[in-house]
């Protein structure tokens, strides 16, 4: 498996664009995003567990109950969610672009993000769709990656090329993130593709055994949107035999689907609202992988852990306080905890009591821009890692005043 | 029923000291508090749920098996948490005041507040212990209210005098909080003292009721400290018909001691680290209590609605889509929502939908310091009222470099 370029459009069949369309004030940051197959698709998509789901998901929600897929279009700059007609809105989108390019409204997956309760301006959308089309490109994906940001610093995309059965298949995508990151899927958006055959069963069943131990373990803020989702297309052109089972092909698949989402989703950590850095906590040892889970989570997630983290400072109490809320079972004084960047790391904790430690060490090692917090609970063998990013003065700001 | 002066003094029988005994840096700082009771107390207490508890709380556990305590101490500076011989440490604590008061060990409440994972400077509390009992007085309950506090601004204590069969009573107590301030009893410290006559078992049940709808209804920054514990003694002087069952006199005094705690749980989200306001959030309309407090809780415990609250933005969407991930029952559709302060009040969302409103006089009322987030489900007759505070750059600040 090596990285290409691409983004969404290093699958074989595929092609995007972005546009300025009018959502957004600022006409100089894209605002509609488009990403379209060539033939028809297998698709699996999985979406916000909120119990407030904005209108877009609805209508993608019905239009994947056909199986097949030829487009995706996102706009950023208004959620289309809590506001009259937004279903409609999605709709008439649907009926443009199907139009435009000659598939069926329901062949596509339509989803929005940005701000919750104001209304849609759809004309402003319908109105762009001629220019998105016309602009769609094999070198579109930084476009589309751009029109789907809103508070996000950078673009995300990666790609991946793999063999299959002697045949070359790639796996590309984009992915939107930095408020409202949290798990239960329910943490951005994410467009995935792939020229590989596989059947919308098996491209299910892929999406949600990669997105359990990708999307599901970020969180910038504890805070799961209205408007998240998911979505792989499967355009077929590898022209591998078609993955029908959970066999040696599917594996390869799923390896390649986990660096893809693992790597987006260590981006959206990275980039989370006025992050500075990365800020992993693997657990190890722990009694179920389940439990691993809910600490890792746990940890990333405390606001006191992400404000110390800002301030490299290696206040451990408030690991193990975080793990110890976190309702998982695990022993406190068997408990081991270190910090770890740049090839150093530093053991401040030991069967559940401080260690003293060189605070100059760890606070150079704190002050890196990627830091794990390395724990072990010697209580089993299971792990898992989750990422998250620090709390900073910028989140603060940025959120304190984000509709005007 | 009266509020009236005293703290945790205005009952009978009760008095209390704070001084510096040299836990914290900073010699201007009291860090060791005392309340001391003249006569054998019923005793009732609620401790954190964090798995990782410390020391101190275990050593309460076990003095509590007894039923009868005669008084409490508390350093601040530092949580005796995660520290090589913390229970050693506690045990010391108590036998020397013991010593010093003429009581046993087994009638004291301990506990500690502050930093996690360092060793009590356990000789500069016993070493503070005589100068401590011999500041006791009625009037100490200022000096024991500000011994506790830690990143708190302001010294928390409420007093109240009712009258139970025609015997005038007193509740009152004294209360820290700031960080770490999150339900399920893991809280913060509050120590509260009674005059009235009531065995241990019905104070639990009071304590137990009371509890559920003060203190775990606030929440600061979503974490859950290894050290909180809510403590109530009785000393029975205002000679009232000994309360042993659930009768009219409980519910007198249960009305009173939900005052003093409700009091004392909203100076607590008033004073957490950083806040400029007091935000709460009241659900109405719910179809069960439980649906109405998770509604609430998720509401004040958003990051986004905080941050929000701080920067005085009428951003309604925040707290729906709050209100969606709390994994409580309603319908967005029939939510309505209101900024309400200061005898004025703006409705934003209506039907799950959002109202055009005018963005000053949002402003001016979410500008204010005491906000409330007023929610209407229509989903059923019941409600619950939880209590936060905004997030803001200094909450940043304070937990960056707590240690330093």
């Amino acid at each position: 498996m090596t990285e290409r370029q691409g983004g969404c459009c290093a699958a074989k069949g595929f092609s995007a664009s972005g546009v300025y369309a009018g959502v957004r004030k600022n006409p100089e940051k894209k605002d509609l995003a488009l990403i379209y197959a060539e033939c028809d698709c297998s698709v699996a998509a999985l979406y916000t567990t909120n119990r407030v789901k904005a209108a877009p998901i609805y209508v993608t929600m019905r239009n994947l109950e056909r199986g097949t897929t030829r487009a995706i279009i996102a706009n950023s700059g208004n959620a289309n969610a809590c506001a009259p007609g937004g279903e409609e809105n999605a709709q008439k989108i649907c009926d443009t672009l199907a139009k435009e390019l000659g598939i069926k409204p329901d062949e596509i997956i339509i989803n929005s993000t940005g701000v919750i309760g104001v209304p849609l301006p759809v004309d402003a959308v319908t109105g762009a769709i001629p220019q998105l089309t016309r602009g769609l490109s094999r070198y579109g994906s930084d476009d589309a990656a751009n029109a789907i940001m809103t508070t996000d610093t950078f673009a995300k995309q990666v790609a991946v090329e793999t063999k299959i059965a002697g045949k070359t298949v790639r796996i590309g995508g984009i992915a939107k993130g930095s408020g409202m990151i949290h798990p239960n899927m329910a943490t951005m958006l994410a467009f995935i593709t792939t020229d590989i055959a596989i059947t919308s069963e098996m491209l299910k069943t892929a999406l949600t055994e990669s997105n359990r131990i990708t999307y599901n373990r970020i969180s910038v803020d504890g805070d799961t949107s209205t408007n998240d989702m998911v979505a792989i297309l499967a355009s077929g052109l590898a022209k591998n035999t078609q993955i029908e089972w959970k066999d040696t092909d599917y594996r390869v698949f799923l390896e390649a689907l986990n660096y893809v989402n693992g790597k987006l989703a260590k981006m959206i950590a990275r980039d989370g609202e006025g992050a500075t850095k990365l800020v992993s906590c693997l657990v190890k040892g722990a009694s179920s992988e389940e439990a691993a889970e809910k600490l890792a989570m746990s940890v990333i997630s405390s606001s006191l852990v992400k404000a110390a983290m800002f301030g490299a400072d290696a206040n451990w109490g408030r690991e193990i306080c975080a793990m110890g809320y976190s309702k998982a079972p695990f022993k406190p004084e068997l408990t081991d905890i270190s910090f770890v960047s740049g090839g150093e790391s530093i053991a401040v904790c030991k069967d559940g009591a401080g260690l003293s430690f060189n605070e100059a060490d760890a606070k150079r090692i704190l002050e890196r821009e990627e830091i794990q917090i390395l724990v072990d609970v010697h209580d089993g063998v299971f792990e898992a890692e989750a990422f998250g990013c620090d709390l900073t003065y910028e989140y603060v700001r940025i959120n304190g005043d984000y509709r005007t």
